[in-house]
């Protein structure tokens, strides 16, 4: 039997698992005497289009490195916002497939979102096109949480853990004095509340903050939210609001908009910040008492620290499972989660059609919202829970945690 | 020979290691034999004033609670901003001393940064016209570092740490695409740059970054941090950037001043934010190119997971000198840590006067800085590295730190 090439990129934002995802494909290409050359794009598609692709034999030569790639946060290839053309006539594609003929590549995995979904969904229709018998599969990621088809997705229990112990670890500091105080955090999520949500964790036995949690699923009206603040208060000094960056009214407008614009990214999504901004000048102008925001901002995707082992290995398992998929003949597919809490928990994965999850966006359950739609129900915390069990095991160096970095090996 | 009655308060804004000086307290107290009861003012001197204290045997029953209490974050027994009266005549120190007699107190610990320091060193002027014989001991605690008179002051390891390592998962996610990008971070310190100088420990071996780092001490200049961003970006596209939040330019302005007005906090002092922000539009509108701004916020001072151990275990030594200190008859004094090198790092505890060293700020020193006013001196990561050393062994319960909270014991 010949054997064949891969390739692998990464894509859209950072997590503190994607390259745990990488690892995964790495560690069982490595092992596989199917499989010859293992290729790494680098920054994504975009990357190899401009010819920048690295031979990771040559690199990961040691176990050592690949145990490290495993624990190391951000997309160890680097990453790339790039939009492959609607027309898959589009010359683009030619160049690509000529590429991947140059190289012999057999199966090609995209470790990414929603975005990097659709790429792989369009290259399995050009394939299609241009009868290339390579094997297109796609990896999950995304803090996000907001893929369709999978239980959940790789990145989500990390950012969750991170936001959880980072809330309690706030609550614990703005509760310190007798005046009245209210901390809004502001947590990433354009239409999602996934991640919002996962700060309902953090008071727990200890507290009943995060008191006030509004997602992006429920539209936010700014009077609601004063009376809620103010019977929060009455029971409590110290109040803690977690807020979705991408809270909307009722009429659809971003409240981050209530002051000036947003910027735009590449796709076309609006460039959020600052709805926690808005929410404190509100407080303050309405109640005037002492307000402060905090945005967790991109630590909350990007921590290593506060990683969830769950999280590290099931990203592991989905880059394994990619290899296997397409050494099984499978293409047009992305590695989905189902869950099997038969004998507590445990995850399956399996393949689904990448066609049917790109594009498609999955929105936090109404049902896990309360009635007053400013909280969340216990049947989200047993969602959640099983996903930030166990801790990373960063290896500390001098005081700071060691990672791999292409640059420096 | 007759047993002494203590009290121990916390004041000022929390930080990672401020209870494991209560601990230090508490444990050398519940140790010796000539003291009796060990009291907790709760929410500092305004609480204590208010009758608000506990006493401390009864709740630490268990040598767990004890051990919790040295690795949760934030005021235990909760804190305040409070300024005594200048003049030591006025009626509230009569109260305060009466409340001493009442109960018995025979020795005052008061674990705080500067403004808790000037409370001490009122009240023990105030004892001296009261014919008082209570003890007053200052037990340091700042994350700005800004204490004069010893080596530097607990808090501020575990900010240090937290920054350093924040900074260099920041710089992993802000270096993964190939289009040129600016993340500026602000970090905590109103006049003083040992916070965000410690950010220069975050690229090592792995970066350049942060390439530019602006502190407080030096004029800020709009113009030049232009020029310097020009110069960074044409050597390396991803350029992390580094700023306290509180730079000001050569008339004394605040650069977070430049747009608005800022809040005053109990002190006086400005309560700042958003000089990140002002830095990050006025870079949009002169490079065009993609700028992002973050602030660290409170998770730099309160953060469990990235909390020191050397600088938990000085907090605690801080915590046990006081009460030593004031054991031997001394008042009026501060905790005070000397660095000896002579065979390793290591430092020694000592006593010095509180009224030398509260009012005063030490800054971050200028031969530190390098020459074009934008980086840090190998010197200063001399200084530093030691005190960042060794993590703490947060003990997580169902994925997340457990802490221990008054209201729940």
């Amino acid at each position: 039997m010949k054997k064949i090439n891969i390739i692998v990129g990464q894509s859209g934002g950072p997590t503190a698992v994607i390259n745990s995802s990488l690892y995964g494909v790495i560690k069982e290409a490595f092992e596989s005497d199917e499989i010859a050359n293992v290729y790494g794009m680098v920054h994504g598609i975009e990357g190899f289009m401009n010819g920048e692709y690295i031979n990771l034999r040559n690199f990961f030569d040691e176990k050592d490195k690949l145990e490290l790639l495993r624990r190391t946060p951000a997309a160890f290839l680097g990453s790339c916002r790039y939009k492959l053309p609607e027309d898959i006539t589009d010359i683009s594609y030619k160049r690509v497939f000529e590429a991947f003929e140059k190289l012999e590549i057999g199966a090609f995995f995209y470790i990414g979102g929603n975005d990097s979904m659709d790429t792989v969904s369009k290259l399995q229709k050009a394939a299609e096109l241009y009868k290339s018998e390579v094997r297109f599969i796609g990896v999950p990621k995304t803090v996000d949480n907001d893929l369709v088809n999978t239980d959940h997705t790789p990145g989500y229990g990390s950012a969750a853990k991170y936001i959880a112990s980072t809330v309690r670890d706030v609550i614990f500091d703005a509760g310190v004095y007798r005046n009245p105080v209210v901390t809004i955090i502001e947590i990433m999520g354009r239409h999602a509340g996934w991640l919002t949500a996962a700060s309902a964790l953090a008071g727990g036995k200890y507290s009943p903050n995060p008191m006030l949690i509004y997602l992006p699923e429920v539209a936010f009206d700014m009077d609601n939210f004063i009376k809620d603040l103010k019977v929060a208060l009455s029971k409590n000094n110290s109040v803690v609001v977690c807020v979705s960056e991408g809270i909307i009214d009722a009429d659809g407008k971003l409240i981050c908009e209530y002051e000036g614009d947003s910027a735009v990214d590449g796709f076309g999504h609006k460039m959020l910040a600052g709805c926690g901004k808005v929410l404190e000048r509100k407080v303050k102008a309405e109640l005037n008492i002492k307000c402060r925001s905090i945005e967790l901002n991109l630590p909350q995707r990007c921590s290593s620290v506060l990683a969830s082992l769950t999280d590290i290995e099931e990203a592991a398992g989905v880059g394994k499972s990619a290899v296997k998929a397409a050494l099984r003949g499978e293409s047009g597919k992305m590695v989905c989660m189902e869950r099997d809490d038969s004998y507590g928990y445990k995850v399956n994965y399996v393949t689904k059609d990448v066609s049917e999850i790109c594009n498609f966006e999955k929105k936090f359950p109404a049902e896990w919202i309360n009635s007053t739609q400013n909280g969340i129900k216990k049947e989200f915390i047993d969602y959640v829970l099983p996903l930030i069990q166990g801790e990373n095991k960063t290896s500390f160096k001098n005081g700071l945690p060691e990672y791999i970095r292409l640059e420096n090996m």
